[in-house]
């Protein structure tokens, strides 16, 4: 695909570094800026680079926050005590969506990943394991996606954090409210069979 | 989706404006942009608004360009006295690629589409108009798509230059070179017996 522009390749190639955009949605996302406003592209710019430069993460938990402290980790309401960790600001969405988590979080921003050259040194585990030493941690959740990635993450963590008195849990695997059996994987059926519940806990309303 | 940010906000809220990324896909698109370094968010940026400040157009066919006058127009070789009537320059592009064609092109910068809000005279239309007029073009290939917007384009331009001496066409509708029948839509399929060709064209080598 030879452009005829050197102005618009650069553009696609820029905007073609973004996961999941080939050359060809790039090129029709940018030929769709042409046509809009100049406004249209000077704000989406500014938006970007602003965010990119200026966007401040929590001291607490380093979720993504327009404040020193964000608006859970200052709420007096929730148990400090309790720790969920996740991958992104989008789990902690995710998680307070349900409304049914009452603790803190602890945003590590990425998981363990040598193909994509993801070290520990480059997530937020110090931090976490500092909180644990420090003796006010009743409970570390894992709330990372069951991947090879996400389990390595987890197991390097909870080998840091074992030597000391807290609570580990990870979130539950199963089949998904609503979903046919027949149609689950057999590594989460077999899952949900191990890790079966009391009858009595699972007809509890919340 | 609550954000946790009123700068990632903005940014999604702007990177959702481009078609086909919703707020979820910005979401992703944006936090990727906050896991990479700095320097890309800022050439993207740089790019997006290059681009649309400073693109210029053709001043002969409005292909985008980035000389007054585009590497086809400028081209000796090529016959100007066909022109083929295009909607944007990825359309250019694609028939450049077939090295089948030795006019020239119209870009005409979008379709008429009343839906949209695009009128005839937000599209390169009158610059046609006069080229027909000043007597030195022999045929108009019209070569927008077939769909309603196309084909009302296609009548527009038609009812304005039919009254001067320029043959007119449109590029054929068929089967696509190795499809099967069974799976052609009847119209597509209805058209190409219509409009059948002499065998021993179709055996003609290029």
């Amino acid at each position: 695909m030879e452009l005829p522009s050197k102005l618009l390749e650069n553009a696609v190639n820029e905007m073609s570094q973004l996961p999941g955009i080939g050359k060809r949605t790039a090129l029709r996302l940018v030929l769709h800026l042409l046509k809009q406003p100049a406004e249209q592209t000077e704000m989406l710019s500014s938006a970007l680079t602003a965010m990119r430069n200026d966007i401040q993460y929590c001291k607490e938990c380093n979720t993504i926050s327009d404040a020193e402290i964000c608006g859970i980790c200052s709420n007096a309401s929730r148990d400090k005590s309790i720790i969920c960790v996740v991958e992104d600001v989008r789990d902690v969405m995710a998680l307070e969506n349900t409304g049914m988590f009452k603790g803190v979080y602890h945003v590590l921003g990425g998981k363990i990943s040598p193909i994509e050259g993801v070290g520990p040194s480059q997530l937020k585990i110090t931090s976490l394991v500092e909180k644990v030493k420090e003796g006010n941690v009743a409970e570390i959740i894992f709330a990372l996606s069951s991947t090879m990635e996400g389990d390595t993450t987890n197991f390097y963590i909870y080998r840091q954090i074992k030597e000391y008195e807290v609570k580990t849990s990870t979130i539950a695997r199963g089949i998904a409210v609503g979903d046919e059996l027949e149609y689950a994987d057999e590594v989460t059926l077999g899952r949900s069979l191990l890790n079966r519940i009391p009858f009595e806990t699972s007809i509890k309303p919340y």
